[in-house]
């Protein structure tokens, strides 16, 4: 019955949901509004589900967020700039958020009897994502087949947990993504910022991986001295 | 820094707060709003933190469960009668309701620093509720212990798991709990109908328990010929 692609409307995503659309049964996108201080990445995910013909839903859980604390994406924190593996970006993880995402993706899967749920996490959010790691990802499809025993069987897609950001710029690359149809910013401006340390680790992905960044950026080379982690 | 009770306002999970309140260092109680016919219970779960002296937070994700259907605890389907084991209770399955309890009571705990999530899942909803099993909840264990490596420790507390509903009421009468303040019901009435699958188990707990039932049931003697599982 298909596969449900968790999709922020980055980059990284908006890959995966062109990847699942040629490769397998692509059922539909599901984001999640978790009260991100801009909503734009949004806007992007639901061009992608247009341009794949695919059925879109944007989940609030701004109600849940309000009570996970201590982040720059949802709190009045001022955003740093730099390398996105640095300790300063460390002020962007919103706790337990991958575990709280995949669990409403399985019951929105299993409510639409969707066999599969597919998530972007890659290797490079490894350093200071605990929930983007490869053991997290195996010990949350055990979790969920104890859930789910006996009444659904929905399995956990993540090709990219051991591939890094430039992998997947050449996966898209590949399968003819149109990548200024997808947003990376952590800020909500017109174009792309450049400087804080998603639009870094975006710059860096295309310069590694070979191809050419169609991305519009603010400041579009202050990733050459923002470093490598 | 603290325990954590998930607690809808139920029997058990009221039971449980007591314990914690008086075994461990309890910080809050946390109950769920998931769009359910009724919110009675919620309620009584407000009432147990006011007893208990402790801050009690409820989470709206009526805008998640909105995409979870196919359930008589929130779509519009007829609550069936009968005892709580058996084939017709399927109905009020949540698809992964306790996995998405558990991962936003993670992101809450660690918001607040607190060391223990506590929950009240017992041996009698085995039966029909795999995420009531002591699988799913080591399996849980295990998931979040990867999810929050290197940021938070936080532990998974579920020790009427291998026990009864019985159990849980010899627990409570030990602790001295006035059982009334708890609601059990699926239906929203003045009194506990005596007759839904939840009414049964409890009115047939305190039975098995050999403890006087305070409870003021509409129907008092349905439980008796629903029959055990």
């Amino acid at each position: 019955m298909g596969v449900l692609v968790v999709c922020s409307g980055g980059l990284d995503s908006v890959v995966l949901a062109h990847q699942v659309g040629k490769d397998r049964d692509l059922d539909r996108l599901l984001s999640f509004d978790y009260g991100q201080r801009h909503k734009k990445e949004l806007d992007f995910a639901a061009l992608a589900a247009a341009d794949l013909g695919v059925r879109h839903d944007i989940i609030d859980i701004s109600n849940v967020a309000q009570f996970l604390t201590g982040s720059a994406l949802t709190d009045d924190v001022a955003v740093p700039d730099g390398h996105y593996a640095e300790t300063s970006m460390q002020a962007t993880i919103v706790p337990n958020r991958n575990a709280i995402m995949l669990s409403v993706a399985y019951g929105v899967a299993a409510g639409a009897g969707a066999r599969e749920v597919a998530i972007a996490v890659h290797g490079g959010d490894h350093f200071i994502y605990p929930d983007c790691r490869p053991g997290f990802i195996d010990a949350f499809r055990r979790m969920e087949n104890q859930a789910l025993e006996g009444s659904w069987e929905i399995d956990l897609y993540a090709p990219y947990v051991d591939k890094s950001k430039a992998d997947i710029v050449r996966t898209g690359a590949a399968l003819g993504v149109k990548f200024e149809r997808s947003w990376s910013c952590y800020k909500g401006g017109a174009t792309h910022c450049g400087r804080c340390g998603t639009c870094v680790e975006r710059a860096e992905a295309f310069h590694l991986a070979g191809v050419a960044d169609p991305t519009d950026y603010e400041d579009a080379d202050f990733w050459r001295s923002a470093g490598s982690p």
